[in-house]
């Protein structure tokens, strides 16, 4: 009658894999094409281990269960795994081993490891499969085991789709097509394989329904110089789709599809794709040989083009307006209303939904109170929904996605009295965000050479918070998106380090955790942007494109440097410049007071 | 009658070329061991070109010869080749094509490429090899053309070598040998060769004399678990050196000999070496097969021990100590006595000579005045060298070798009045050096990470140095060494990007340089220590090391930060206390005024 505990879901799955042989079953956090966030239907490692933390790997054998996740989570899977027989493994911390190493280490001489291969990217895959053939054993990759025990498993997302037009765009799929078609000749590729939803919806200027915020749809895509195949569900294809896909000479098939025609490729071909993330079966079905390359759709799509930077700024006027708007109603209402977390959301969401061109929010709202702030993704439930008292910090990280643009910002608000290191606190997080964002650099920097102006100011108070700075954010896709980002960690193989282009969109979000207590955090999107061009070379500079005002109750001005100082006002100024107009007179009177000189 | 022009040899070096159906032939700056410096014998490139900065590679064709040198000699190079057929390229330049591109686009079908497989390490040889390879053509290694035309070529050097005594190397060679073998037991390499003159020195903790400036001796090195070899020319070996190495089981054997040497491995064997700085005629001569590594001593030569810290800290003050009797004397005597920027340097020379256990210069003093300056390793001359007036900016560059540690000191002193603009980029520079200075990190920070610490005041301003901002140092040995340095460019197939660890020392020398007008630099030594650990990980700092004024009068107090201005004030404090014991009353009232808080 179902498997109601953790215990008895690694008990069944134990038992399948003792009718197997499979000695260890890996289940990492992944869909088939290796999204960032994954529909329910892919939420195996979760129903498996009750961590519901959206990065995670799963290993479990006979004896053990073991969860690894990194920084952003140590603090929620502590909690969620408290009284499994699940041990958590905090990544990056000394004296943790790693996943592949704790498999190299317990996988039995001639044992059999076990994963199934679709939700496995290919790289990922091969070095599991290695590892195997240096103890003699073997792998089983076909099956899907946590399918096989997992009864009431939520149904495979298959939601129409829809077009983007090209005023929100910028340009045309055939203009988009012709540049992969290009990448594929320097590369002397016959067919070019792309499995990210991000890059398909990109190059197809076609977004779906199948990720809760990351408007996407489930499919595989492949390029020849003659033809496009997008291999997707028919219940994706309204008539609207499918008559666009007909128009632009995209030959639809079915979303399994893509199994059977990387097989049928002719084995003399060459094939484009990027093991990081075509997955296992995928590669394991081909014949044909291997480029590997990055997909260049990834860093087409990272540079916005004029249109899109156009839309995109124009959308975050509207989500500053509507972030103000909660902001100031939060404020005064805090000591009068009965307000929690996720009242004080929902408030939120509203304000977004009456804004123009309003599609979804762009990700689960963390609304989260004292101490839950500190857990960097926290997600208020009904059981954890804290109510708001007006005093200590209340942290929000949301955002928007419009038809013109997504957005992703955090503001950390103060609800009434804080202590002297509080303030402290919020004042070192505003340096460091003010500071990066007001970097100047020469091209072909990377994320890794500026993360320290962000990151210094708690550094130098021996403060760190575990994570990167800031990510790519996509245009009405993925929150999250590469290649660029600002880290200080130099990630071997990935190409997520790579030189800041202009038009590329990164969020500087430094921040402080301390468990128990509170967590603050400031988010902004940053647009790369050419700044003078000399003798020295060609200078870059950001322009800080979200606009909302950083608390100043929490702001200790004579902690910050007069140029910092200067940099706040500054940015107050231009937030009260694009905001106040769409404001009410009362709602405008408080935005003056909040965006005043420091 | 020898060959009295750049033109004349040029025309011999392309004589020869046709004899022997070379098409392209290329010079770089190299001795057969990689080293940075070279002696005169292997100044084949500067006896070609004219150009005689210490980097850059030529080309010759029969119709076109052509002379690549990075950032800090362009202005140099500029001057020295103005007269000549040689055509300067500026490495790293917009457009500027990169030698191997140049050769990829410039040798014809089925062309011959030659070099002295000596004289180019074994990756960049055989990556001109590749080239010629992809134009179905070949290459002539074998011969040093250069040499042949080369009438009255210098010596080759083969000075005397001297041991280094453990109470200043702090760790014997028993132990380093040992390392050394337990590296080569892990990678499961019968033999290791060694061919850089810095990693054999500290090897065996041996000096020589046969760069000048840079204490080593030439040789090669090779070991094995059962013994070690040292190839090195019979005049090197001194009774006592020769006696030291019988009890340390070291077997010499002819500097020639590696060839055959390495000819005689067995071809089942396997040589762990490093590509990148063993000669490509050593890699020919190989049957076995290569282990590529990283040469394991580079870093732990890096990575100073806590009796060759003690030493260096201690070398310093003396270092100091000489630094500000000069900058006394030259302060208080510009008006009244006639000096020279060569008079200025010995001054500094004779200094530096009364301190105890000073064994030479850590390189040819850099003592420039004005524009002079703006040439970033401007050498004066007979020729060049400019009297100092009391006005404007000398800058001196300057080391010591002590046997206790070599020491590496950039300052640029007013002489006299200043413009604006001048007190302004001194007070940038300054601000660069101190925030590099006082970064505290966590473990596993690279060069890269933190080197905008340094240039981002500059970068600000739209301006840039164009190199690095600083490098590693030899204790007694090459005053530029790896793998620690700070920069922000990230190098491919290089570990000169290397995790700062805990007693490395690297120079933090940020500048500016404005063509026919000054050149500023400030350059200090930074200690790399451990700072807290807590949990968010080990917090790295620096220790400055180097012990001399930073001239105030350069100094602009409102352009810099309260904190910034608190490090100068701790910084001159704390040279005070080191310095001013060693100072007679005179000295030491000035040094209190030159010290004194801003």
């Amino acid at each position: 009658m179902g498997l109601a505990t953790v215990t008895d879901r690694i008990g069944a799955l134990r038992g399948e894999m003792r009718k197997r042989g499979i000695d260890m079953y890996i289940v990492p956090t992944s869909d088939f094409h290796e999204s960032e966030y994954v529909g329910d239907y892919f939420k195996a490692r979760s129903f498996l281990t009750g961590f519901t933390g959206s990065a995670g790997t799963a290993v479990i054998t006979q004896e053990e269960a073991g969860l690894w996740t990194d920084g952003r989570y140590f603090i929620q899977a502590q909690k969620e795994l408290a009284d499994s027989p699940v041990k958590l493994y905090r990544m990056g911390e000394e004296g943790v081993p790693a996943v592949k190493e704790y498999v190299r280490e317990k996988l039995r001489e001639g044992g059999c490891l076990g994963f199934d291969g679709r939700a496995m990217n290919a790289r990922a895959g091969e070095a599991y499969a290695q590892i195997a053939a240096g103890k003699q054993g073997s792998i089983a990759a076909d099956e899907d085991l946590a399918g096989v025990i997992w009864e009431d498993r939520p149904p495979f997302p298959k939601h129409p789709a829809f077009l983007l037009d090209e005023k929100y765009a910028g340009e045309c799929t055939a203009s988009k097509l012709r540049k992969v078609r290009d990448k594929m000749e320097e590369k002397q590729a016959d067919v070019h394989i792309l499995t990210s939803l991000y890059d398909i919806a990109w190059l197809f200027n076609i977004r779906g329904g199948d990720i809760a915020h990351v408007p996407v749809a489930m499919s595989f895509a492949a390029v020849t110089q003659e033809e496009s195949i997008w291999f997707v569900h028919p219940q994706a294809l309204t008539p609207e789709v499918s008559g666009y896909c007909a128009e632009n000479g995209i030959k639809t098939k079915g979303y399994e599809e893509i199994y059977e025609y990387a097989r049928d490729i002719p084995a003399g071909s060459k094939v484009m794709l990027d093991k990081a993330t075509v997955n296992f079966r995928i590669c394991s079905s081909l014949r044909a040989e291997i480029v590997q390359e990055w997909n260049p759709t990834e860093l087409w799509r990272a540079v916005k083009n004029d249109t899109e930077i156009a839309n995109i700024r124009n959308a975050h006027v509207k989500d500053g307006v509507a972030f103000t708007k909660f902001m100031y109603w939060l404020k005064s209402h805090i000591k009068t209303e009965k307000i929690t977390e996720i009242s004080a959301a929902e408030y939120l969401r509203e304000r977004r939904q009456e804004q123009d061109l309003f599609m979804d929010l762009s990700f689960d709202t963390i609304s989260a109170y004292g101490a839950n702030a500190a857990m960097m993704h926290y997600s208020a439930t009904k059981e954890t929904d804290a109510l708001l008292h007006p005093q200590g910090f209340l942290l929000v990280d949301s955002g928007g996605h419009y038809l013109d643009g997504s957005t992703d910002i955090t503001r950390t608000l103060a609800l009434g009295p804080l202590s002297q290191e509080q303030k402290q606190h919020f004042t070192l997080v505003c340096r460091g965000n003010l500071n990066l964002a007001a970097a100047k650099f020469l091209y072909g920097c990377r994320g890794t050479n500026l993360d320290i102006l962000a990151r210094g100011p708690l550094w130098s108070q021996g403060i760190d918070y575990k994570c990167g700075t800031g990510h790519g954010i996509g245009y009405f896709l993925n929150v999250h998106e590469g290649p660029n980002a600002f880290r200080w960690k130099h990630l071997s193989a990935s190409n997520s380090d790579c030189v800041l282009e202009e038009g590329m969109v990164t969020t500087d979000e430094p921040g402080i955790y301390l468990e128990g207590k509170y967590g603050i955090r400031t988010e902004n999107e940053l647009l790369c942007k050419k700044s003078e061009k000399n003798e020295y070379g060609q200078f870059m500079e950001f322009e800080i494109i979200t606009y909302a005002p950083i608390d100043l109750d929490a702001i200790l001005p004579q902690e910050m440097t007069l140029s910092e100082r200067k940099l706040l006002n500054e940015y107050h100024k231009m937030v009260y410049g694009k905001v106040s107009p769409f404001l009410d007179a009362e709602e405008k009177e408080w935005l003056k007071e909040y965006t005043r000189e420091i």
